[in-house]
């Protein structure tokens, strides 16, 4: 092994081990990190160094003995995730202006999911909001996911319940990227109710997190969680926040990080768009309403903004073309068993259930005992007019 | 009679003249007014005045023919009415700015109604939308008025249904005062759905108009009229309002006027919100969400902003005494008779029936066969918590 691979290997045990040890925040950490480099500050915790006065450090020495970075690769790459370091090519450029304005950036990311994390943040685009949102929000997230998904933006968010989820699920009804970037470990799934959800981003897209694998979800992660959120999109859009709430902890590193904050506005008689409505009369955030708002927002002046592939983008315009002919064939009411299904798209029973399945995944397509059918999901977005219309069988 | 009453009168036939032969923007008539004034322009349009090249005007000599001033000055006096002209101390100073912006002008208003125009308008916001609003902007506008005539500010609107009506019913379920500016003749009922809403009106506030009297509401006449609202009042509150909308014609008239044009969001999902919408996006209108923010926007800079007289103004705060301790006898829901209420409220059962009459034209009380009890509209308010609660008996 040549010295120069020794010496990317240690720095990448030694950003997974500080990923193990301290918070991303931790101030003594950081100036430990400062002053010997990600190696050196491991190699001083391992040793349980009491050079630094003050016992700052202390608190760490623990979690330093105990750590296993070697283990943790082992393990994490047996999931089929990676450690992604600053000095890796699918680094998110976005989270160098965090060192810029003296944030703390990560030590690493640990990634799961086929998706190249710098290229999707590239062309990401922040969709945050309440957990407890309601039926308005969550359809309004959904709807924009959709159509930025169709204008090959990648939406950007934090996995959980209410605007976030429905962001996500948005790219993923058009089969579309995604990047969930999660408070806990990108191991675990939480919420609990997200799990699926998790699983379809990774086939589409990819799950992030700086804590390190089985990290469980800690209130305080959740905020230095956002920073990273931020800082990877091209600008944040809030779609329903109460006064206070994460989301506003969001936009507000946004601003920080002079990306564009936007916000949708709601009925003022919601709390959940309160925080909208302060984002918009007290800090300057820009009033969208549609998908054009926010790519005329987020593209710089002078960038050709591309225009969506149609008028009307259709459900499941992103999937290979064997599982949009399985999809076409599936109806919208009725259930129809497999093989029907198969023969109407033309494809072999035994790949048409497998595919099927994977619509299923999608939330495109729902099983029960007499078949399979479209999902309700499927048929409220091509209602609305706003996300798609059901493709014509071909 | 002295030659400056003479001439004071010459000057009020010459105007009520006027506003019967030509509409207010009628260029060629407005250029024989800046040459003759306005006694010498009513004067050569009564003679048939050939003198103006290309005929310009001879479309208003038939109707200057048919004028007859006198008449219709001593008819809308029999109505309790009255002229204002722009000498007259009620002529509201905010009509000037027309002037100054080359806009034109009221030959006069033909007002009904026992407040003083001068002084309601100084104090006036105009709270204007949509005709066809939803129960979302007739909650808000409500709402709002409410609020904004307990604060001691005069609703000036336009009497339309939808939006408007809810502005102006919203200060009269407070009986407090309001301004309504007409399209048509101030002594016409129109919309007829608002007959009652005018009597009301005339009782606490004004209805105006530059229309003379009987004169239908013609669409016209809905675009100049909106001039008269915006420049009254302070500023412009448009609640709801689709794209193509009177209620974005006032905010214009308010923007070109210089004075705050300020606009109540909604849902994204709301046709009748974009109008809103654009006006905050494009065209730097405030966002608005509560009677403070409008108290701040409209309130001169320094100004001292009078507090709410109490947290929740309770509906009906403006009633004389006697009234009032009718209003509080009224049942919720089980009407009761007149001599029952009487007796509840310590008045003689023959006032009781007059007073509880004009609790019914506030739509604060309503009566069947079986006796009288509290409005719908006056339980939604309190309800709703914003508006006011029900007053405990006393």
């Amino acid at each position: 092994m040549s010295d120069q691979t020794q010496g990317v290997r240690a720095e990448r045990l030694a950003r997974a081990a500080l990923s193990r040890v301290g918070e991303p925040d931790d101030a003594a950490l950081r100036l430990l990190v400062a002053e010997e480099g990600v190696v050196g500050a491991w190699a001083s915790l391992r040793r349980g160094d009491g050079r630094y006065p003050g016992g700052r450090l202390s608190g760490l020495l623990p979690r330093a003995r105990e750590a296993d970075p070697e283990s943790d690769l082992a393990r994490f790459d047996r999931l089929g995730g990676r450690l992604v370091c600053p000095a890796d090519p699918e680094w998110p450029v976005g989270l160098a202006d965090l060192d810029h304005l003296d944030q703390p950036a990560p030590f690493a990311l640990w990634a799961r999911g086929g998706g190249d994390l710098s290229a999707l943040a590239a062309r990401g685009v922040a969709v945050v909001g309440a957990r407890a949102a309601t039926a308005y929000g969550t359809r309004v997230a959904g709807d924009l996911a959709v159509g930025l998904a169709d204008a090959g933006v990648c939406v950007v968010s934090g996995g959980a319940y209410g605007i976030d989820g429905a962001a996500h699920r948005g790219a993923l009804l058009m089969a579309k990227p995604t990047v969930v970037v999660l408070a806990c470990g990108a191991d675990v799934a939480y919420p609990r109710g997200h799990a699926g959800l998790l699983d379809q981003a990774r086939n589409y897209g990819v799950v992030v997190s700086e804590a390190p694998p089985g990290a469980p979800a800690m209130r305080h992660r959740f905020l230095v969680r956002n920073r990273l959120i931020a800082a990877m999109a091209m600008g944040t859009v809030v779609v329903e926040a109460a006064l206070r709430s994460g989301a506003l902890n969001t936009a507000g590193h946004a601003d920080r990080l002079s990306k564009p904050v936007m916000a949708v506005p709601g009925p003022v008689t919601s709390a959940l768009s309160r925080g909208c409505h302060v984002l918009l009369r007290e800090r300057n955030a820009v009033l969208v309403t549609s998908v054009e708002h926010i790519l005329e927002t987020v593209r710089p002046l002078g960038s050709v903004v591309p225009a969506p592939s149609r008028a009307v983008p259709r459900l499941g315009d992103g999937l290979p073309p064997e599982l949009r002919r399985l999809l076409d064939a599936v109806p919208v009411e009725t259930p129809l068993a497999t093989v029907r299904i198969a023969v109407a798209a033309g494809i072999e029973p035994r790949r048409a259930t497998g595919g099927l399945a994977q619509l299923v995944g999608l939330g495109l397509v729902v099983r029960d005992d007499a078949g399979w059918r479209l999902s309700s999901a499927y048929r409220l977005c091509s209602a609305s007019g706003q996300g798609a219309t059901r493709p014509r069988p071909s």
